[in-house]
C-alpha cells in the first residue's frame, strides 16, 4: 500500500507544511548539504563572501541541498531559486554580538517575512557558553521563534554553540547542554560543532529524537582533514554539514572540488 | 552578466516570494501543466476522482508541473510533495454554490493556512454570468483574497467563469469582462475556457499583461479534439493548462498518454 | 526500536496534541466506541434523555470510550470524567435549525471553550441535502471551525447528513458527497449513516483518508437488526460508532446489555 | 444521591477543566506520583537523563500519575501518551537562570501552546531567596503565567524554592512565605521541600487550601532515607511527590523498584 | 514592443509602490542630487540651517532631485512639494545621541505617520563604530523600520557610519561592514562616504546589488576639492549624491553655483 493512500496520522496544516518544507532541506536518504552565506549578517564584508549573490551563483550548479542565507540575499536572489529543482533556503534571521561584559542577541527580520519570503526554515543562534543571565535571554528568545514559526509551519534551526576562542576545556559539554535545551524549547534541526569524539552525534541524536547537521566554522584546515571530520560525523550519525567558510574561503576551483567530495560523503547513494 | 548579480528592481519580501512561487509554477518555457483534482471542493465524489490521492499518487510521476488541490488533501499528501523535484500545489480555497435565484461563494480556509501548508499559489472561483449584486459580492470576496494574500507573498490565480449551461452566445465577451475584472483586483493568474476564437488569448495576455491558463472543462470530446483545441491555445499564447476531467475521467492508461501528449503541446522543447 | 524513541517526524504542539486527543478517543484497535448524550441541543427534552446527567452515570461503568456531549453538559458532569480512566468527551458545539423554506446552522460555543473545558475533539453537524446557497453556508463554518480548532489542536468530527424524512433515494449520494467536502475542509472525523451497502464505507474509508464513524438516528429497529448493521459497517471499515437514541430510547436493563454487545463487536479483541 | 446529579455549584467552562484536569493529576485518594524528567530545561544533558524519552518509555509502564515534562519533549513523546489510560503530564513552562548578582526568570513556551499539547497543569518556577526587586519580577510573571492559563482552564503549579546551597537556617520559613505570596496569586498546586518538621505540611495544607506535593532535589540520599521523608510527608499532609534525580540518578532495576515503593506510600490503598 | 505592455514580472502593491517610489528619487539616468536639510534632528539650531523653510524655498528652484528633511518640516512645507514637478523628499526618521558611554538610537516618528505624508523614502543612521551590544540594538531597530516600510512600499535608506572623529583607520572597512548588514537587513539604497578608494563604491553596488549615494559631511573643504571627490565617486558608480552642510554652509550664491555645478556631475547628459 503506498504511503500516501494509506491512512496517515492526523495532522494539522502547519504540521503538515513542516514535513513539507523538512523534505525539502533534507534529501531522500534523510541527509543533507547546506552551504552557508549568511555570514554578513555578523561578519560584515568577510572575506571570501564580498559578493554573495555572485558566490551563490557560483555554486548553485554544483547542486547543495540547501543554502543558509539573511533576509536582503534571499529577497535579491529570488529569482535564482525560482524553479522547482532549486536547493532549499534557510533563512537566518538574528544577530548576535559579544561585548566585553555581555551579548545582545536580537532578530533581524520576523517570521512573517520569512513566510512571505518562502524559505524553508528559519535558522538562529544560541550562544550558551555566556552569563546564566544571558542563557535565560537567549532561551527566551529563541523559544519566541519557536512559538512564531510553528503557525507559519516553518521549522528552526538551532544553533547552541561556544564563542570563546580559544575553545574552553568543556566546549562540548556546554554545547551539548544547548542542545539539550534547543529540544526542550522545541527546536526541528540542531546545528553543531563535531564534537572531539565524534561518536557523541549519535548519542546526542538519540537523545534528541533530532536531525544534528554539523557546523564548519572559521577556514584553517587542509581538505583532508575536513573531509575526515566530516566522514567521522556522518558516520557517527549527523544528518548533514552546513560548511561555509571552510569551502569558499578557498579558490574558487578548490573550493568547488571540496563541496563536491563533501556532498560524495554526504550521499553516498547519490 | 548574471541575472542574479545584476542590480535588480528593487523588491519587497513579498514580492520577492510571489516571484518565487510563480517561477515555481512557470517552467524555464514560462509555462505549466497544473492537473486539478480539487473537484471535491464543489462536485463531491466525483466520478473519476472518487480517491484523489490514489490518483495524485498515479499521476506524480509524469511530472506535471502543478496540482491544484483543496486544503484537506494538500495536508493529506504534503509528504508525497516533501522534496525539491516535486509539481507545485495551488490550493483551491473558495468554494461556491448555486441556487436558483443566487449564488454563496464562501472560502473554506484562511490564507494563513494557505501559507502554512506551503502551497505556491492560491485559487478561486469568479462565477461572471450572475446578477449584478453578486458581481459586487464575488469582487469583494475576490479582492479580500488578493489583499490578503499579498503579504504571505502568495499568488492568487482567479477563474472568471460563466457557469450557464449551454453556454450563451456571449459567453466568450462575458469572461473577458470577469478577467478584465481580475486583472483590476490586481490577479496574478487568469484560469479560463478557451474562446471560441483562440487569437483571442493573444490579445487578452497582452491587454491583461497577465499569464493565461485555460480550463477543461466536463469530460465529454475525443483526445484528438482536445489535443487541437490545446494546440491553438498555445499558439495563441496561452501559458499552461489546469485541466482535470477531461484528462482523468478516462482509463488510466488513455489519461496517462493524454497528459504526455498535452505536457508535449504544453512544453515542446523540454 | 520503539516507537518514541525512534527520530520521529517533525511535529508542532498543536499537531502532537491532535495525536495525543484522537489516541484518547480511538482505543489501541483503532477503533471506538462514542454514545452520543448530546440530543437536548436540538431535540430539547428528547425522551430518555430527560436527564442526561443521571444517563451518563448510568452508562459510564460501562467504560465506552467516549461521550459525545453539549457545553452544558460538559461543564456539569466534569467531576465525573476528572480521573485518568475516564472516557473522552466529545463537544457538539453547533445547532441547526430547519425552516420551511431554509435552515440556520450556528454555533453554540467557542472552540476556546470547548479548550478550556478540556475536551477531547469538537463535532458539527453538516446537513447536506440543502439548497445550493446553504451547502456553502454550511462549508464555510465548518472550514471556520477547522481552521479556528487547529490552534488548539482539537480534532473535528464532522457528520455530513441528509435530514429528509423519509430518506430520499440519493441520501448515500448525497452524504458521500458532503464527507468528501468535509475532507476537504479538513476534518478529522467523518460520522455518517451506514449506507445501504455497507462495502461502500471501505471505499470512503480509502478515498477520504479519515476515520469513519457510524451514527444511529432514532430508534426504532430490533437490537437484532442493529448488531447486524453495525457489524457490517465494522466489517467493512467502519473505526467506530456513536450511537445514542437507539441505545438508551430502551429499558435500562436492555440498554445496558445492547451497550455491551456493540462494544464487542467494535472491540473483539478487547 | 450521586455527586454529579446533585446539583453543583455554578461553574464556568474554564473552572470545569481546571477541576477535570486536577482530577487527572490527583488519584482517587486525592494523591499524585509525579516523575519530574524536565531538568533538561535548566541542566541541560543531566546524568541519568540523558535519553528523556527512553526513560519515559522505562517507567511509564510503572503506572505514575503524571510525568513533568518540557515542551519539546511533550510533543515529541505525545504518542506515548495517546491512550486514556495514559498519565498526566505537566508542563514546564519556564526557565530561570541565576548569574553573580542576578537571576533571570522567562517563559519558554506560551499558555497557548501548553494548551494546544493537551497537558493536563503547567508548572513555574518560584526562586524565592532573591533581593526584593527580583521577588516582585518572580511575583509578576507568576501572576501573569496564572492569569493566562485561566481561560484555558490549566492549573498551575508553583515551586517556591531557596536556591541557596547550603540551605540557609530560615530556608523554610522563607518558602512557607513563598508558598503564601503563590496561593495569593492563585496557583492551584504547591511544590516545595519538605520542610524539616514535615508537620508544618499540615499546617500550610490547611492555611494554603491547597494540594502540596514534595520535592526530591539532586540526588544523594539512601532509598531508606528516602522513603522515610516522603512517608512523613505523606502523615503530614502532602498530596504528592514530584521526585526524579533521587529516583533515575540511580540503576534502573534500583529505581524502578524505589519508584514502586514510593508509588505504595502514596497510594496506600490502591 | 515596449516594456510596459510586456507581461511584466509579477508584483505586490507593495512592491509596485517602492518602485514606483524610487523611480521619484532616482532621475532617468538612475542618478540623484538629494540635498539634506535634516540636521536639526540631530544639531539643533545649526548654522546657515537656522531657516530650513526659506532655505528649502531658495534651493528649490534648482530642482534637485530630492530633499532629506524631518517630520515637522516635511510638514510645514508641504505647500512647497504640492505638484507633479516637485523635488522627492526622503525623511529623516530617527535620532540618535551619542553619551561617553553608549548611545541611544530612536525613532522620531512612525512609518505610518512617513506615508500619511507622502513622501518617497525614509532614511534611517546606522551608527557602526560602537559597542558590540549597540550593533545588534541598531541592526534590531533598522531591521524594524524595514520590515514596518515594507507594507506601506516605502524605501528605506540606511546610512552606515564611523562617527568617531578623527576617522579611525579602518573607518572605511566598518563602513563597509555596515553596509553589507544593512543590504543583509534588507535596505533599499545606501548613503555612505566616499572611502579613500573610491573604486570600492564599484565593489560595494556589484556586491550589495544596491544604489549608493554618497554623503558630504560637514563643511571645511574648497568647492574643488569636493567637486572633484564626487566626480570621483560617480565616476566608480555612486548613485547620486546626499549633500548638506557643505553645500549650503555657504554663502548663497557660492551655494547656489555649487549646487549646480555637483548637479552636472551627477547628471551629466540633463
Amino acid at each position: 500500500m503506498s504511503t500516501i493512500t494509506a491512512t496517515a496520522p492526523p495532522t494539522a496544516s502547519n504540521s503538515a507544511g513542516k514535513l513539507y518544507r523538512l523534505g525539502r532541506i533534507f534529501g531522500a536518504d534523510g541527509r543533507t548539504v547546506v552551504l552557508p552565506v549568511d555570514h554578513g549578517t555578523m561578519l560584515g564584508r568577510v572575506s571570501g563572501l564580498e559578493d554573495p549573490a555572485a558566490l551563490l551563483e557560483t555554486f548553485l550548479p554544483l547542486g547543495p541541498d540547501g543554502f543558509l542565507l539573511g533576509p536582503g540575499l534571499a529577497a535579491r536572489t529570488a529569482p535564482a531559486f525560482a524553479h522547482r529543482n532549486a536547493p532549499a533556503r534557510l533563512l537566518t534571521i538574528d544577530t548576535y554580538w559579544r561585548g566585553e561584559q555581555s551579548g545582545e542577541h536580537v532578530l533581524m527580520t520576523s517570521l512573517a517575512h520569512a513566510a512571505a519570503l518562502g524559505v524553508d526554515a528559519v535558522k538562529v543562534l544560541m550562544p550558551w557558553d555566556v552569563p546564566a543571565e544571558e542563557r535565560a535571554a537567549r532561551a527566551k528568545l529563541i523559544g519566541q521563534v519557536i512559538i512564531e514559526a510553528e503557525p507559519f509551519g516553518l521549522p528552526v534551526m538551532v544553533e547552541p554553540i561556544v564563542l570563546a576562542s580559544p575553545r574552553p576545556a568543556n566546549a562540548t559539554q556546554i554545547e551539548a547542554d544547548g542542545a539539550r535545551m534547543a529540544a526542550e524549547l522545541g527546536a526541528d534541526i540542531i546545528k553543531v560543532m563535531t564534537p572531539d569524539d565524534p561518536s557523541l552525534l549519535s548519542d546526542w541524536s538519540r537523545e534528541l529524537g533530532l536531525p544534528i547537521v554539523i557546523l564548519g566554522g572559521p577556514a584553517g584546515c587542509t581538505t583532508d582533514d575536513l573531509l575526515e571530520t566530516v566522514q567521522e560525523a556522518i558516520n557517527a550519525g549527523a544528518r548533514g554539514i552546513t560548511i561555509g567558510r571552510k569551502v569558499w574561503q578557498r579558490p574558487v576551483d578548490e573550493a568547488t572540488e571540496l563541496l563536491v567530495k563533501l556532498a560524495q560523503i554526504v550521499h553516498p547513494d547519490r
